[in-house]
C-alpha cells in the first residue's frame, strides 16, 4: 500500500486540507495512528483522538468543525466511513492479484477451466467440472465432480465442493468450508440400527454470497439446498439439507438451520441460535444470539431466548427471572401473612 | 440414473401400472414432478398430487386407492418408502465407483494398501497404516502413522485422521472431519500455566458409523475414546478425549460431549447440546436441541434445557417461565389486597 | 515405549520397592492394568485398584501407606501424578521426531526455511513466508504470503493459515484450524446489500498457545487478533476478529468470542459460552458452558447462564426454575383464600 493525499483525494472526490504529498503505507485506527497511516473519523465520540493521533492522514466528513490543531492532513469527504472503505476495497483488490495454474496441482482432463484463474498447487479439479473466468482456487481445495464454479468466485486453501453444486459468481469462500457434504438423513429400522437415506440433492449458491472459515452447507436429499444472493454466512455455521436461505439475509457464527427450514430476505441470525428443521421463518426477522427457533416466524419479528419467544416478552421474562429468588420469598411470606389472618379471625 | 418402470418393477418386486418402458432420469418429490423423473407416494397427506404430477414413474403402496386418473405409470409395492430408498442406494452406489490410484499422491512404503481401492491425489497414507479392501480415500486427506481404515470404509476430501487410530468397516466420514487429535488436558502450574499432559491414547470407531462434515473426535488421554458400531454423527460435532458413544446412538449437529462421558446404545441428541464430563447416560435416552447435560441420566429418559431436566417437568416450567410478567403482578396484587385487609381489620 | 524401572526411577528421582530390572512398554489406568504397563496412583479414592491391579509399574506418591500385598514393582516418587505426566511427556516427544521435506510439497522461492524442520507431502509455504527452526508443518497445511512461523510450533495436518500472521514459537495447532480468514464485518447499503469491508489487519499468536481441531480465528479489520502467550484453546471455537485474549486463558469447545472483545489473563470459559461483542472481561474471570455474555465483566467474578449473571445468583433462580409449576400453584391458592377471606368479610 502507498498512496500520496492527492491519490486519495482524487479517489475519494475529497478535498485535501495539509500537505498533498503526504504518503500513506498502512492504516490504523485513529487512536492508534502512526506515521505514515491512514485512518478515518466518522464517530464524533472519536473526535478526541484527532487533535493527538499520529495518522498521516485522516478521512473525515465534509461537515466536521474543527476544535484545536492538527498534526495531520486532513481529507475531506462527503462519507468519511464509506471513502475510507472504498480506498480498503481498492487495496485488498491489489492483494489477489494472483493468477496462473501452480504445479502440482490436479485438473480432470474433462474439466473445463475459464480465463485468468488462480489454480494453487494440490488443489483437484474433478471430471466434468466447470470453472468459470478470473476464479481464484487456493491451494488444496476440491471442486467435485460436475461442479460449476462462476466468473470472480474465491475459494480459499483447503474448500472443500462436493459434486453436482453450483456456486454464482462473486462468492468467497473461507478454508475449511464444505460445502455438499451429505444431508443427514437416516431411517431406524426395526433393529434400532440406522439406514441410510442416499442424499441425492446438490447445494446451489447464488451470486455474492461469502461464507466464513469451517462452515457447513449439506446437500439435499432430493432437490436443492438453497443459499440466495448475498447472504452472508460468519464462521462455523451449520446449514442443514433442503435449506434455503433468503437474499442478503446474515448469520453470525456457530449458528445452525436444521433441515427443510426456509429463511426469508434480509433476516439476521445471531450467533450460536438454532432453528429447528421444516421451519418458515419469514421476511426481516431478527433472531437473537443463542436463540432456539422451534416455530415458525412471521416476517418482521424479533425473537429471544431458547425456546425462542417475540424479544420484547423475552425480555420481560428474562428481568423477572433474576428475582424469583426474591418471588419465592414474597409468596412464603404472603402465606404466612394469609395464614395469620385465617387464624384471627377464627 | 437411467431406468425403465420394469427394471424397476423387478427391482422392487413391484407391479406395473402403465407403460413398462417409460424411462426416468432422474428423481422428484411428488409435488415437484417433471417428465423424466420418479417419485413416490407414502404419505397420504400427499396423495393429492398423485393426479397432477409430471413425475414419469410413480412408487405407490400396493393398497393405496385411487381415486382419479394419473397419467403417470405407477408401480405398486410393498412399502413405497423402502422401495425408493432402495432404488437410491442401488443409484448412489453406482455414483461411488471411483478406484485406482490418482498420482500424485503419497503412501508410505509401509503401509499396506488393500484390493480395489481409490486414493485420490493429494491423499497421504503414513507409514505402516493398513488401509482395506474397497475404502475410498478421497483426495488431501490424512492417515497418520500405523492407523487402521477396514474395508468398504469412505473417507471424504480432506478428513484427518491422526497415528494409531482405528476405523471400522462401512464407515463414512465427510470433509473436514478430524479424528484423533488431541484430548484437552491441562493441568494449572503454581504460575498460572497450564502444562499439557500429553494424549498417548486414541480412537476407535467400530463398523457403520458415519461422521458428517467438520467433526473432531479427540483421541483419549490413556486407553481409547470408542465411538460404538453404527453410531450416526451430524456435521460440527465436537467428542472429547476418553468418551464412549453407545452404538447406534444419533447426534444431531453442533453438539458437544466433554471427556471421559459415557452416553448409552439407541440414545438420540439433539442440535447443540452440551453435555459435560464424566458423566453417564443410559441407554435410549432423549436430549433436547441445546440442552446443557450436567448430571448423569438414568435410560429411557428425555432431558431438556440448560441446565437440563426431565422434559415434561421442563415443559410446565417453560409455560410458566412465558407468564412470569403476569406472576410478578399477581404477587404484587395479592400483597396489595393482603395488605388492604390487615388495615381494614385494625 | 520401552522403559525398566531402574530408568524410571533415574528420570523421576524415585524409589523402586520391587525388581528394578521389570519392563513397560505401554502405559494403562491403575484400574484397568496389564502386564507390560505403567500406571500411576494419586487420587487416594483409587488406592483400593493397587492390591489387584496387572500393571507392572506403578509411580506412587512417597508418603503413601501400604495397607496390603501388591504385585507391581513400586515406584515412590514426590507427587505420582507429576512425575508420570513427565513421563508421558518424555515418550511423546519421541514420537514427534519427524524431520525433512517430504515431497511433493510447495515452498516459495522466496520462503525462508530454518533448520531441522519437518514438511509433510502437500504442505504450501507462500512467498517470504519465515518458517523457525524445528518446526513441523504436516501434510496439507497451508502457510500464507508473509506468515512467519516461530521455533518448535507444530502444525498439524490441514491447518490453514492465511498471509501477514504471525504464530509464536513453541504453538501447537490440530488438524483443521484456520488462522487468518476475513473478519465478519459488512455494512447494509440502502439496497438491502450487505458491503464486505476488507479484512486487512492479521492475527498474532504468541508463545506456547495451543488450539484445537478446526477452530477458527479471524484476522482484524485493523491492527490484530491478538492471542496472548499460553492461552489454551480446545477444539471447534470461533474467535472474531480484532478480539484479544490473554495470558494463560483456557476456552473449551464450541465456545465463541464476537468482534473486539477482550477476555482478560486466567480466564476460565466453558463451553458452548457465547461472548458478545466489544465487551471487557477481567482477569481470572469464569464463565459457565453455554452461558450467553452480554456485557463486561470484572476480574474475579464467576458467570452463568444465558442472560449470563453472576453465578450464585443464577444458581438461586435456577433452583426456583425448577419449582415455577408449584409457585404458580401457590399463587392460585393464595388468590383463592384471600378471595374467600374477602367474601366471609363482607
Amino acid at each position: 500500500m502507498n498512496f500520496t493525499a492527492k491519490r486519495i483525494a482524487e479517489f475519494t472526490n475529497g478535498e485535501i486540507v495539509g500537505n498533498p504529498d503526504e504518503i500513506v503505507h498502512d492504516i490504523s485506527r485513529i487512536e492508534e495512528g502512526k506515521k505514515g497511516t491512514l485512518a478515518f473519523l466518522a464517530n464524533p465520540k472519536y473526535e478526541k483522538y484527532l487533535y493527538d493521533t499520529k495518522a498521516s492522514i485522516i478521512l473525515v466528513n465534509r461537515e466536521l468543525v474543527i476544535n484545536g490543531s492538527i498534526k495531520s492532513t486532513l481529507i475531506r469527504v462527503e462519507n468519511a466511513y464509506n471513502a475510507f472503505t472504498s480506498l480498503l476495497e481498492l487495496y485488498a483488490g491489489s492483494l489477489h492479484e494472483k493468477t496462473g495454474i501452480e504445479q502440482p496441482s490436479f485438473i480432470d482432463p474433462t474439466a473445463k477451466i475459464g480465463n485468468n484463474v488462480y489454480i494453487g498447487a494440490f488443489a483437484y479439479i474433478g471430471p466434468k467440472a466447470v470453472i468459470g473466468n478470473n476464479v481464484k482456487i487456493y491451494p488444496q481445495s476440491y471442486v467435485g465432480e460436475g461442479t460449476e464454479i462462476r466468473d470472480h468466485t474465491i475459494l480459499y486453501s483447503g474448500v472443500k465442493i462436493y459434486h453436482d453444486c453450483i456456486i454464482g459468481s462473486h462468492c468467497i469462500f473461507h478454508s475449511g468450508s464444505v460445502i455438499g457434504g451429505d444431508g443427514f438423513g437416516f431411517v431406524q429400522q426395526d433393529d434400532m440400527q440406522q439406514r441410510k437415506i442416499p442424499q441425492l440433492g446438490n447445494v446451489i449458491i447464488e451470486d455474492h454470497v461469502e461464507a466464513g472459515s469451517n462452515v457447513t452447507i449439506d446437500r439435499a436429499t432430493i432437490g436443492s439446498t438453497i443459499i440466495r444472493k448475498g447472504v452472508k454466512l460468519d464462521n462455523l455455521i451449520q446449514i442443514g439439507h433442503n435449506v434455503e436461505v433468503g437474499e442478503n439475509t446474515v448469520i453470525v457464527a456457530q449458528a445452525g438451520i436444521a433441515g427443510s427450514t426456509k429463511v426469508g430476505e434480509n433476516c439476521m441470525i445471531g450467533g450460536q441460535a438454532g432453528l429447528a428443521g421444516h421451519l418458515k421463518i419469514g421476511d426481516s426477522v431478527k433472531i437473537g444470539a443463542q436463540s432456539g427457533v422451534t416455530n415458525s416466524i412471521k416476517a418482521n419479528e424479533t425473537v429471544l431466548g431458547s425456546p425462542a419467544m417475540n424479544a420484547s416478552k423475552q425480555v420481560k421474562a428474562m428481568v423477572i427471572y433474576k428475582s424469583l429468588p426474591e418471588m419465592y420469598q414474597r409468596i412464603t411470606d404472603l402465606e404466612k401473612e394469609i395464614a395469620l389472618l385465617r387464624k384471627e379471625k377464627e
